[in-house]
């Protein structure tokens, strides 16, 4: 067994090191946006500053309206009214999410702290009965610790993110002025302050708080990072109610102000004069921002935290090597100065000059840091890890090479790349998916819905083939680990994935801003660009979301497992069976709860905006002012109400499972819900991405065929909204939660599984 | 052991008997049908012999044009039409499917013959070593005679059904001049002509079959049901073609006439100006009736195989008690029994005298016959089981006692009555899921599609548990062979289900040739009544069959472990679990392409349909005569050609990964397809059910709230009719197919097994 090349002095200065640096990258970029002021006379400051720059010049397509005064101050008044708006209304579900979440952090302990009886005494360890560990008691007080920590962290990031991302909007409306690049730079640069401080606070915590956790565990690995899946468990609840209240919110608006704004009363999207326009735009940042920000660290939280719970019980933590226990925490380390290197080529080695170089260039990010970060794997597998060591494999131990652990990382780091590269094919207008969806409205909104799903259905099958290779590959070489650490790879490049992620709902806003503030046609346009880019790699971010849940669920189900003590899974067993069964059922229960939720609020909008047009005199002339802050209620009150159901569901199933039909069940649900939900969430952000984008196509009208089926108004056109429409609630509600579903439920079994295996099966035990 | 109560000669009179009396019977409704006279003169004698009966007195709600002799002749002359389109179409698909079926008896000839490598001289038995069997040569000719036996079978029940519902149609038109309840007497008798054929046929086939075979295989029972599996897998190739093909057809002409028809011309549906008007009715015929025979009766006998396969290496096969070998089919001998006696109950006990009453009979029929089954069933398992016997369970014997079997067939039984209220519940207008979606056309059709897809979702939930509950207790109870019974116990009242199935489309054909004759708005009203039960029932029906399928499929899954000799499925394998996660992606896969390929195919319709009016003069007005002929051959064209790749997948990935990636693997793709499928097969047909009646809720205007929504043309039914057409496709084409998917995949590897598991595996064999 060869010995470790790194120090652990050198981890323990390395981990604390790239997230400070990506946290310092992450505030460098917020200064440099800053600098676009959104006050009127340093407007002009910022703009001679440019006119200084001899290398932007071919940048500046065409300057419009820079001295234009009241331009600026109305961009930052509806600016101030969006970021009022997100804020309220995180405040408000925080504070719902709250009444939840300190009965379940209550319900964790006494579980976990029941398992021994409260006992305080030290007990047997759970794989090395040679020698005894900390009491169940303390790793429940631990466990809730880490809970309530992962949930806080969520809770920032997705906040921190919303901030962001409100701060940036108006700014990118301000520089689309003076070109599509300048915006581009702006609404990229603000993504990726989200992206570096979600991925290098995520990190930070996680390792402070094993650092803090270790002084009472000390050399009972096992306790210890048993104990630190709670962090899992809360980030990833928090995720589901910013995903679900988030989704729910953003939808009702978007529908709502669609169905009642263009389609009836034939005024363009973000109208000022439509009352539920406000809403709307807050809703891009309460759920594509904040919903996805708290999702992401979820994913990343939860695979780090498999991986480590399974490293703890294999050579690792049984020798107590603890450079290589870390080496999930140094993936992420390493990722951040990748990610920092590649914004670079985004931001600063080229240059976006027109419209079709946006989505190249965020492409490029892709390929970039896929590439850059499966060398420097390589350097970590080879420098962090002996070069023979074992991982617990159900039962038994399984010897494992460095280079085999280094295929599993870059194995899910390369599915990612595929996944996401597939999910542009299939999403972007670019190709003959979207555009086969758009031509389609030619013979009305059924043909368009129909191809949609049809789309979205096929779009399903590449990703699942590379997400099968991915876990053959790491699970052969690695078992659960393996698993783990693919799903870490896939996310390792997080801080890119979220910077392109979040550049998508910041040019919707833009847009938006533009079109409210009343800038010209030629300004949408260049906004407009920038957004059907961004669904793009809305629906690229969503794929990775995905993707990496769907490993992450799988290696958390095999530490849940493991953890449970059960060494297989057999299909053919009717308790395995009736659980993969309704396991694959809950996903079509949430998504009818999220869609119908979505559905009513939508109506309540409606009507509410309906009411609007009616009763208030002068609202379609534009000579009075619309009630924004009505249409902020429904949405707030709507997704703060309609989100209990699907998340009581999801929180409470694994409890149900586990107490009344024990282990072996729950792991059928497990796996049944998984392979299931990937399918549909999919599916489901494929279909509404490409309907979205084949509606934008309609409108650009760019190519000889496009300009055949539009322009805007056209019959084909009101086909394609209302394709969009049914897309949205698809691609931005039940969708993504999904993810959240499947990994949220295999995390509350880990944490549970010694309750479970204890407790658990009652129906059984008494029957 | 207690004895079995049943000598085998009474087994031996006893299963011809029930077979034939169901023909006799079936002949019978025939009779009455044919009463009613298509030819002008005769219908007046028709008439006066009602006047005669006084019973039928207030049947009559108010006769019209009974003595319109034109409007006979008008009949006449559109179901030749239809029924020639029909005839000519199964023509033509049946050449199509013998081109792919010949090669495929090869594949399984040569296959298996290979297994012992074409040896004449016999083997070892594969369960009990101690006894030579055949050769697996002659096992392999057996099983290819089988296969074709069971394709032939499936097209005769395909091709009668179509032909009598045909017959009928306007059969149920003319009657409807007399009333609501007459008209649904028609249309009612017809489809338990079908129903009675079907299944009494299926069960005297098989029976002869098994006769047969045995005068080789004499004591080599293994060997002979091995043999007989072939049956299944040639029933349910066939139906897969069938119901692929038909559901492509039905609905390609079905949304193109609406299209154009309702959405752009305003004419009434089956308005007889409409081109695809015909197409559109001939496709009900070949679609839903001829689809839905070789579907359920693919699943009839897949689950008889199952059971027999199972049972021929208990303790029934291996002590040679033929009567208790025979359970299965005794079962389906008494269902034909036991639906004979429910039949009489819709057509002499009681009778339908308004419009409300249509639906509570139809309802009447599913409790009468599960009522009365569940007595015989308890009968037939007290005399024809021994009180205790073993059964095989992945490689040991289990104890089983007759009331345990029992238990299992009822549960099976009950389990499909739950599905077929829940589906009812779903799909009705009398309900208010059905009257939300309708709600929701107020807002437009994107909201309609929203709650129909939500709606769909959560449709699901209550049916999977109760297919969880009786693999439950079947799995618990008899291991595989209960869930075999289980399956038929749910096919069991076949006769009655497929009775109530056809009467739809019968009725759907009835209202279209009602409004071609140009028959009075009263007539199309009860006609109407009668297609909105219909839909319900249509919906019923894929309930039945997609409930039937999932425990048909576990059933054959089990039957394929055990052949294949792997006692357990662990899904902590990565074979399985990759194979678990692509099976679960295959109904997306198979139903992007069949989606796709009703969109594509529709296009072409709306095309040709829009071309017809703008280039023939007259046709609006009603002067001159559409083409119908060139809209019936773009259906037939397209869905015989978009019917390969969908048909290629399912029949080639069993093969494919069984050879490549060996039995373990394709256990994962076997368990995944089915836990998914299912849920996609009922939401869809029940999205698609309860859009459709939406619409019709609207149209009708039977309540102040429909009324608010209505009439005909309202922006809300215009919303409706898009929804409508959305759903078609879902309800009609991929998600019925979808059953067959995951039986045809079952059935295919149990019949491939031994060729799996003696050479199967290349790849990991080789890497």
């Amino acid at each position: 067994m060869g010995g470790i090349l790194l120090p652990d002095l050198g981890t323990e200065i390395l981990i604390p090191l790239c997230a400070v640096v990506g946290i310092l990258f992450s505030l460098f970029q917020w200064y440099i946006v800053s600098q676009v002021k959104l006050s009127p006379d340093s407007g002009r400051t910022n703009n001679n500053n440019n006119k200084n720059g001899g290398v932007v010049e071919n940048l500046i397509e065409e300057e419009e309206g820079l001295n234009d005064h009241s331009v600026v101050t109305k961009c930052a008044e509806i600016q101030t009214a969006i970021s009022e708006g997100a804020t309220s209304f995180l405040y408000t579900e925080y504070q719902y999410v709250a009444i939840f979440m300190i009965p379940f952090a209550v319900i964790i302990f006494l579980f976990l702290g029941s398992v021994e009886g409260f006992s305080t005494s030290s007990q047997e360890c759970t794989y090395d009965n040679t020698r005894r560990c900390k009491p169940a008691l303390f790793t429940a007080i631990f466990s809730t610790v880490a809970f309530v920590l992962g949930a806080v962290t969520s809770l920032a990031s997705g906040f921190l993110g919303m901030k962001i991302a409100t701060y940036a909007n108006a700014r990118t409306t301000l520089e689309a002025r003076k070109g599509v690049g300048k915006a581009f730079i702006v609404a990229f640069r603000s993504g990726a302050v989200m992206g570096f401080l979600l991925a290098a606070n995520g990190l930070l915590v996680l390792y402070i708080t094993i650092l803090l956790f270790k002084l009472y565990y000390g050399d009972d690995w096992e306790g210890l990072f048993e104990a630190i899946t709670g962090y899992g468990l809360g980030g990833s609840a928090m995720a589901l109610f910013g995903r679900v209240g988030g989704g729910i919110y953003t939808k009702a608006a978007d529908v709502g102000a669609d169905l009642v704004g263009k389609v009836e009363r034939n005024i363009p999207e973000d109208d000022p004069r439509n009352p539920a326009v406000i809403a709307d735009n807050v809703g891009d940042n309460v759920g594509d921002i904040a919903g996805m920000g708290s999702d992401l660290f979820g994913s990343y939280a939860e695979s780090s935290c498999a991986a480590l719970v399974v490293a703890s019980i294999s050579s690792f933590g049984i020798n107590h090597e603890f450079t290589a226990m870390l080496y999930p925490l140094l993936i992420s380390s390493i990722g951040i100065l990748v990610c920092l290197l590649t914004t670079l080529f985004a931001t600063d080695f080229f240059e976006v000059k027109a419209v079709k170089e946006i989505e190249p260039a965020l492409k490029k990010q892709l390929i970039i840091s896929t590439a850059i970060m499966t060398v420097a794997v390589a350097v970590v597998s080879w420098v962090a890890l002996p070069s023979s060591f074992t991982i617990f494999d159900f039962g038994s131990q399984k010897e494992v090479k460095n280079w085999q652990l280094f295929l599993c990382v870059a194995v899910g780091l390369w599915a990612g790349l595929i996944i996401g590269f597939v999910t542009e094919y299939y999403t972007s207008n670019a190709y003959g998916p979207v555009q086969d969806v758009a031509d389609s409205c030619r013979t009305g909104a059924a043909t368009n819905v129909i191809f949609g799903l049809a789309l979205g259905y096929k779009s399903v099958i590449i990703p699942i083939f590379a997400i099968a290779v991915s876990i053959f590959v790491s699970f052969s070489f690695a078992a659960m680990y393996g698993i783990a650490v693919a799903a870490l790879g896939m996310l390792s490049t997080i801080a890119t994935g979220l910077a392109i992620d979040a550049y998508g709902p910041i040019s919707d806003n833009a847009g938006g801003i533009a079109e409210m503030a009343g800038m010209s046609h030629r300004i949408r346009e260049r906004t407009d660009a920038l957004d059907a880019a961004g669904n793009t790699t809305a629906a690229i971010g969503k794929g990775f979301a995905i993707g990496s849940a769907a490993l992450v669920s799988l290696a958390l189900f095999g530490a849940f497992v493991s953890r449970a003590s059960i060494t297989t899974v057999d299909v053919l067993t009717p308790k395995v069976f009736i659980g993969l069964l309704v396991g694959a059922m809950l996903p079509y229960w949430f998504s009818a709860m999220t869609m119908k939720s979505v559905g009513s609020a939508a109506l309540k909008m409606v009507e509410e905006v309906r009411r609007q047009f009616n009763e208030i005199p002068g609202l379609m002339e534009g000579t009075a002012k619309p009630d924004y802050a009505t249409c902020v209620k429904i949405s707030t009150d709507a997704s703060i109400k309609e989100m209990v159901p699907p998340g009581a569901l999801v929180m409470l199933t694994p409890l149900i499972v586990g107490t009344l039909f024990g282990v072996e069940t729950l792991s059928g649900v497990l796996a049944g819900s998984l392979v299931s939900g990937v399918q549909i969430a999919i599916s489901a952000s494929n279909t509404g991405g490409a309907r979205d984008n084949a509606k934008k196509y309609i409108e650009a009208g760019t190519s000889e065929h496009a300009r055949q089926l539009g322009p805007k108004g056209s019959d084909a056109h009101k086909a394609a909204v209302i394709g969009d429409t049914v897309g949205d609630p698809l691609k931005d509600t039940s969708g993504p939660s999904l993810n959240i579903l499947i990994k949220l439920m295999a995390v509350e079994s880990l944490v549970f599984a010694p309750f479970f295996a204890t407790h658990g099966g009652l129906l059984f035990k008494y029957l």
